[in-house]
């Protein structure tokens, strides 16, 4: 990994395929095409697509102002990206660039714990599994450091380049969070968890009060902006764990801070059903009147366009045409929704009601830091939504992809920023490399997707979606920086 | 892999721990345990729980009357095995020796198709993408020969020692299956794919009669049992598609050729409500009175205790008595049932039922041809049975491991002789291998599952079912031959 290195990337050009989503239902394979990325910023600058690129980088250098023998160059077509050291495959092997995957829900802090939920729901979850390991890393800072680093390496490895993070309560646990993601140069949202309510959080783990909660917000705030001033890579996000762990006074001033700063609001919505009634009983002023669980963030300021809400897997009509009317986003966490038993989220009623829907590991309430794991949960999951008889709830390959990229950008604010290959867009992309079978059946394993070779290029990427894992993920760039490498 | 070494590997005694399945509900974990394997039968013939081995290995080497210099010891407790080549990890690596997976139901003609279905349900999804790719391996033995060399492998690496294989309709490639499985040392039941209904079969992919389509499966069962007369590796299965793509002549006469020769039996039924529909429409005898689906098979002699039933999905109460009363198996394929929209099978309904249930990976219905992948689906697609209202069909992680191994076992008639690390079993194991984290975060990569090392047994355990893949399968024996290894 080459994180470390701060010096900025030099100019570069990626020659190759393409895959991104032009659409929600609608991937674009741009074949023999250049991509040439500004150094310092990290930009695409030109796209030039089906090219005779041997003629015409040379024009585009010209007109970019570039010097040819200055510029890296990426070329697939001509031989193997990392040279000498990797084996070759057998005839069907593909290899293509794809925008980065945004996670759009993750709890770095859970993340020792990615797998081990038993047979809890919600609540139970929570006070086994989840507090007793969030607490332990503002007590101990050694433990936080290298629970932060491997989760961060761990989801750059599965080619996530942008994530939207919880911490912890712990106000150094969260700014170290923030120092890590910088450290190996991964694009996030980080917030800091906030928790006063008496009633629902252990006396050991929360904050003692409103003004308490708010003061070390704002001390996460002020960390985040002074070691990234301009956002660029990392972000501070206003955080309530979840309505029935916060007071009103918490989320009023959480809520004006979020307006007043411009910042992104993460927080849960609508995951399981006990969960709702305990809101219901907790804010019935705020709930009432059919404005339900969302209705609750409203009325304290916390929904508007920069909110990202998890789970939203039992919103009701109106509460959907809330999240729409004021622009919030909806994070989709089917491994979640699935192991701790919330529910099967209608994504396709989301989208069908105009809001915008990305993907989230929830780890470790989902058992998996990688999105492609959670794109392959989100088609698994839709057809249990069309079990019950709703054909159209099924998500196809192409949809879940788009949710995995483009989806979560919009999600995290970054639309137009990434998400895919366009002039202005920024380069966070991922090479992956697909395994080929040889003739004799034998052939080197870069992970469980076999190409054969007779495939469409629509074959091999549904291969990757339900057979491909880290190993098919050889490098992983953010704003043109390669951070992940898999030798 | 040595799977090609066809002399008897010396005797063996494993040391270290062992977990397996004690119950339905218990995994046992042997800390500190020898297990003693014969060399030429490859059976289990002592083990010695929580033994100061030093002392205790010379006396059991006595009583066995083996000579120490010959035995081969693998010991997990002094020894990182497989030597120098092998990375540390961290502080908290864990290995283990775990029962070999028994798949209960896989095509190993659909390999290459693994994880290509659109938005397909079954009838569509057999003839767009199955039969034409079937098809094609009876025409290009070159074909057939990669598929399956490849197929095996996969499943090998991925720790299945024994799997239910349904191969073509065509006999050359059927036969080529058998030996594809024993020279790579797999433990299979093989089956040529019955199917000579001429309304539903395509003219291009059928046998011509219900005459041809005896004598095709005779030549295949006479082909398994020459390469294998004592069926210790690899035994021939009758094998219907299913009702539908059978005559009620071809299906009678295979229920005979059954009963008289032993043979076991595997097919499909109840996966999808529209499969449903077309049996009671063509089978309105065999299926009327309530007897369903499994009564069709059951009328042509077809339903014994010797057959695996894959998908079960939609069972009436009076199927599963009747499954019951028979003594059928169940092969629940939960990757598949998602994947193509079938339906979520209610394993606990089955169970309580008292069916002996297993695990089928089926590809390329389903879409991973690990049976880890299949166990984890399998407690992913209890708990959507579950948020139904049934909070007891969640499968807990020991439930879902005692499937893929001892329930596996019992299906394909090997109770008793695999599943297991008891006296008079043969020795088909895993040794697996979760990756530790270092102190820094860093540490060497063995898959994704990351042990930080204050996780219990039970937690690693989970750990492993949920973000496990084949890399932590480092090593593969059936009947004590090393038939996978992991470099």
């Amino acid at each position: 990994m080459s994180a470390t290195d701060k010096s900025p990337p030099p100019n570069q050009v990626f020659i190759g395929t393409f895959i991104h989503s032009k659409a929600l239902d609608e991937l674009e394979y741009l074949h023999n095409t250049a991509v040439f990325v500004h150094g310092s910023t990290g930009r695409i600058v030109a796209v030039e697509k089906e090219c005779d690129h041997s003629r015409r980088l040379d024009e585009t250098f010209n007109s970019l102002g570039w010097s040819p023998a200055e510029v890296k160059i990426y070329d697939l077509t001509t031989s193997r990206v990392g040279g000498e050291g990797e084996g070759e495959g057998g005839g069907g092997e593909a290899r293509f660039f794809f925008p980065g995957f945004v996670d759009t829900h993750i709890h770095a802090s859970q993340y020792p714990n990615a797998g081990i939920f038993g047979k809890s729901t919600l609540i139970e979850w929570l006070k086994t599994y989840t507090f007793p390991l969030e607490a332990g890393l503002g007590e101990d800072p050694a433990k936080a450091r290298r629970v932060y680093a491997r989760c961060v390496r761990r989801t750059l490895s599965h080619g996530t380049t942008a994530a939207a993070y919880y911490a912890t309560v712990d106000v150094a646990a969260t700014n170290l969070l923030v120092d890590i993601c910088l450290e190996k140069g991964q694009r996030a949202l980080v917030g800091r968890v906030c928790m006063d309510e008496p009633r629902t959080c252990p006396p050991w783990y929360r904050d003692e009060s409103a003004r308490q909660a708010l003061a070390r917000t704002a001390e996460c705030v002020a960390h985040a902006r002074r070691r990234d001033p301009a956002g660029g890579l990392v972000r501070p996000a206003v955080t309530p764990r979840f309505a029935p762990s916060c007071t009103p006074e918490a989320m009023r001033a959480l809520g004006a801070l979020a307006a007043r700063e411009g910042l992104a609001v993460q927080t849960h919505v609508s995951e399981n059903k006990g969960e709702i009634d305990l809101v219901r009983e907790m804010f019935p002023v705020e709930s009432g009147g059919g404005r339900g669980y969302a209705g609750v963030y409203d009325a304290f300021g916390l929904l508007a366009e920069r909110t990202i809400l998890a789970h939203a897997v039992h919103l009701s009509e109106e509460e959907a045409g809330l999240l729409r009317e004021r622009g919030a986003k909806v994070s989709h966490c089917p491994c979640s929704n699935s192991a701790i038993t919330s529910g099967a989220a209608r994504v396709r009623w989301l989208l069908d009601r105009g809001i915008d829907v990305g993907l989230g590991t929830d780890v470790s309430g989902g058992y998996s830091p990688s999105v492609l794991e959670a794109a392959r949960q989100a088609s698994l999951v839709s057809r249990h939504v069309a079990m019950g008889g709703d054909d159209k709830a099924k998500l196809s390959v192409e949809e879940v992809l788009y949710l995995a990229t483009r989806g979560g950008a919009k999600c995290l604010g970054l639309e137009g920023t990434v998400g895919a290959f366009e002039v202005g867009m920024e380069w966070d992309a991922q090479l992956i490399s697909l395994g080929g079978v040889g003739e004799d059946g034998e052939g080197e394993d870069e992970g469980n997707v076999d190409v054969f070779g007779w495939e469409s290029w629509d074959e091999m990427v549904a291969k990757w979606l339900f057979n491909g894992d880290d190993r098919n993920t050889r490098r992983v760039w953010v704003k043109g920086r390669l951070v992940h490498e898999k030798v």
